[in-house]
This record gives structure tokens, C-alpha cells and sequence, in this order.
């Protein structure tokens, strides 16, 4: 069975999460559909992350087994005929070896988080960007978030439901720049906890607006306690922008 | 009656443009109406430019004569929590002199246009910009273009409805400028035909695939007949983003 490796785009907005729910729609449901519908039996996905609902995807990168081969540009058209109308959008689509998967062969993951900083209202990006209208210090955030960069015990930035079995995670990047009033804030790891950007991200709002010095996001993290979190950043902003993976894990069968 | 400036933001696609209509809801409408609840009279307001049904804003201007004083700041918040849901937002308002007027005193006004060009349906962006799936050589739009600024009788590419009593246009600036699968067109005129820079944009889309080259479009422009224009780009790219008005318009009364 050929084993393909997809590229998705989404409108967070329209789906309780990644991950398939009892609740509502998913992305995971809304592609296993037009593989089913295409392919003509059930094709099980599996994601690089799991987004909640409200977050979007620029790069979200999954995998999926076919009982026969397809031209990858041919079953890149048909799934997003079958995604119509497209809240969910396949990007790309590439054979890979049957080695490949997306969520235990990924090295990296990447995120944007987006803040626009202004009194009026979003008429152009509601649900998509955090709205903050207190003026926040880009550049301090940025410095005060270095502090975060490297292996930590992130339990103060981790969500009381994260089912993962060890707190500690490494942070490779996390950039904060400023163009007008949009705020971007850029982080990579190989992997995360459960709401980990956007804590860390309301942590930083918490400095930028001066309530916090550089010292108290330190000793938050340093702390390990939930309580000492800031405001958990809303899913509006976050968007998950790509996956790395080692190069001879993307080679396809020759 | 103190004269107030606004600075607007709208998403064009929840209306039919923004001059008042009887056929649906339009942003002067949703303006007007939340001056009256504010205020407890009718307001008129003028603005810069009259765009279409799906057409957005990032900085649509008008102006509004008041019964009394408002401080700007609290005008703005009350005009912005009366326009909620927020499909429009008052960005800023600031006191303008009696002589100002949005619509005559405006010396330049500021459009972009946002193409995507890749294959994949738009997950994120669908109504917010156009999907053009044929690949466009940005360079070459740009360099095609340049022949349109300039002022020059624009006939080919002005709507069959359009209403204006001369067909002559002064285009000040055209640029075109790519940034992975995004291309941005910018362009910056004292005033526009109707369809003006949605025919331009199409037109130009047409050097970017092949179909013409350069010399077709200074041939069209030439032509002054509406039928060598080439397809007008849909509402969903066209961005209004600023009108530029004379420094000593913008003077407040002493």
C-alpha cells in the first residue's frame, strides 16, 4: 500500500480540533471523508499535531495509506473537489516511504502566533488574530521569552488535561516581532504540551503590557506551577505553520 | 457642528459596497445607523470612495457633522460597540476643519490587490483574496504595467455603467510584487473608474500566465474599447487602504 504524505491548510474556525470527536466536525473527519469518498474505502489518517479547535493550520502535515497508487497531483484535485466548499485545503500531496509518519518521524514543529495590538475591533480578522488593546512591548516580550528557550520543566505553561507523560520539553526558537500593529510570535520544538504556545504566549502578553517584569516570566516557569500562568492566549491566533522531518525519512520508494 | 474624520475597516463581503442601498445592507448604512443610536440624530456621512459588494477596506475615510462635541476617543469606542458584531470597525477619528471633505479634498487614494497563485483552494483567505491557479510571472505584470501609469483616456477599463463624465485618469504608481504564492498589486491615483483597478488587475493577470505580453496591454489600453479589457478580477482581492488628503485639510479648528 503507497503511503502519501499531505500538506493541509485550515480555517480553525469551522472545527472542534484536529482530532476526530463525538462533539462536532473535525479536520481529521472532514479528510478521512473525501479519502473515502475518492478512494472508495476507509483511509485512516494520522496527524503531525493535534490542534484544538480554533487554531488554524498553514503546514499541518499528515499521513495516509492507499490500496493503489495515485499520481500525487490527481489525488491533491480530487480531495479538494470532495473538501468542497474548502475549510479544509490539501496543499500538497508526495509519496513517501513507508517509514515516513507524520507525527513520530517529525523533528520540528513550528507555530505562529498572531496579536494585533489596537483599540478597534477586528473587522477583517476576527478569529484569526488576538485582539489586545492594551500597547504591548514587542521588543521586551521577545527578550524576556529567551528565557524559555532550551529544556525546561514547562508544568507552569501546560494544561491541567495534558495526558503527556513528562512535563519536560525543549524549546528551540521563540521570536517576537512587530510590523505596525500586528505582534507575530514565532516558536519551533520538536513537540509541545497541551496548550503550551498559547500559555507561554499569554505569559509574554503579560510583559509586553508591563504587568510582568522579565524576572516573573522566569520565575513562573521556574516555579512548575500551573497557577502562576498567565491568561491562556485565545485559539484565534495560533496557527501551525509547518513540520520538519530528517531527509532520508522523506526520500519516496524508488 | 464640529466635523470629525473617520478612518474605516470593513469585510466587504458581508455587504452590498458602501454606499446605502435598498437591495441588502451596506457599510454607510451600518455607520449612519450606529451615529443615530449614539447620538440621537441623523448623521450623513460622506466617504473617500464608493466601493463595491465585496470589496474590503483597511482605511475607507468619511466624514460626519455632529450636533456637539465628542471627544474623539469615546466617539470612536461608542460608534465601535454599536457597530458590533464587528463587520466594520472606526480605526480612528480624529476633529477635521470645516473645509474638509472626504470625497473632494482627497488628493490620492490607495487600493492593493492580493492574488494567490498556486493550485490549492484557500482554506484561509477564500473571499479575501483571488485564486489564480495558473502560474503568473510577477516580474513580467509589474514591467507590463508600468505602461499604465500616466495619464491616459482609461475607457478599456472602466465598467459599461460607469458614470463618471471623462474617461481620463491619472494612474500615479502600479506595483507589482510577489512573496512566496502571494502577489500584491499596488497601485495610487487621485481617483479611479468604475471597475478601474479590478480591469487592470485582470488585464494584468493576463501578461502574468502568457496569454499576453506587454505589448497587448499598452495595445488595449490604447484601444480605449471596453471589449480588449481583459477579465475583471473579483471583488474578493481589492483592498481600499488609505486616501492621502492635503496637510492643512487635516488641521484641526484651533
Amino acid at each position: 500500500m503507497p503511503r502519501y504524505k499531505l500538506t493541509i491548510e485550515y480555517d480553525g474556525r469551522h472545527f472542534v480540533g484536529w482530532q476526530r470527536q463525538k462533539n462536532g466536525p473535525s479536520i481529521q473527519e472532514a479528510i478521512e471523508t473525501a479519502f473515502a469518498g475518492f478512494c472508495g474505502h476507509a483511509v485512516p489518517i494520522r496527524g503531525a499535531g493535534r490542534t484544538d479547535a480554533g487554531v488554524h493550520a498553514l503546514g499541518q502535515v499528515a499521513h495516509a495509506d492507499l490500496a493503489r497508487d495515485w499520481d500525487p497531483f490527481v489525488l491533491r484535485e480530487a480531495l479538494n473537489a470532495y473538501l468542497r466548499p474548502n475549510s479544509v485545503a490539501i496543499v500538497e500531496i508526495t509519496l513517501a516511504p513507508d517509514t515516513f509518519d507524520a507525527r513520530f518521524s517529525a523533528v520540528r514543529r513550528h507555530y505562529l502566533y498572531r496579536i494585533v495590538n489596537r483599540r478597534a475591533p477586528l473587522a477583517l480578522d476576527g478569529g484569526r488574530a488576538w485582539l489586545v488593546r492594551r500597547a504591548l512591548d514587542a521588543g521586551a516580550m521577545h527578550e524576556a521569552g529567551q528565557a524559555l528557550i532550551g529544556t525546561h520543566d514547562f508544568t507552569t505553561f501546560r494544561a491541567a488535561g495534558c495526558q503527556a507523560a513528562s512535563p519536560i520539553r525543549t524549546l528551540e526558537t521563540l521570536d517576537v516581532s512587530k510590523d505596525g500593529e500586528i505582534i507575530e510570535i514565532k516558536t519551533s520544538a520538536r513537540s509541545y504540551l497541551h496548550h503550551q504556545v498559547r500559555s507561554m504566549v499569554g505569559s509574554l502578553e503579560a510583559v509586553g503590557s508591563g504587568k510582568w517584569r522579565a524576572a516573573d516570566l522566569r520565575a513562573a516557569l521556574e516555579s512548575c506551577d500551573r497557577t502562576r500562568c498567565g491568561v491562556v492566549a485565545p485559539a484565534d491566533g495560533l496557527y501551525f505553520t509547518a513540520v520538519d522531518y530528517p531527509e532520508n525519512e522523506l526520500d519516496g520508494p524508488d
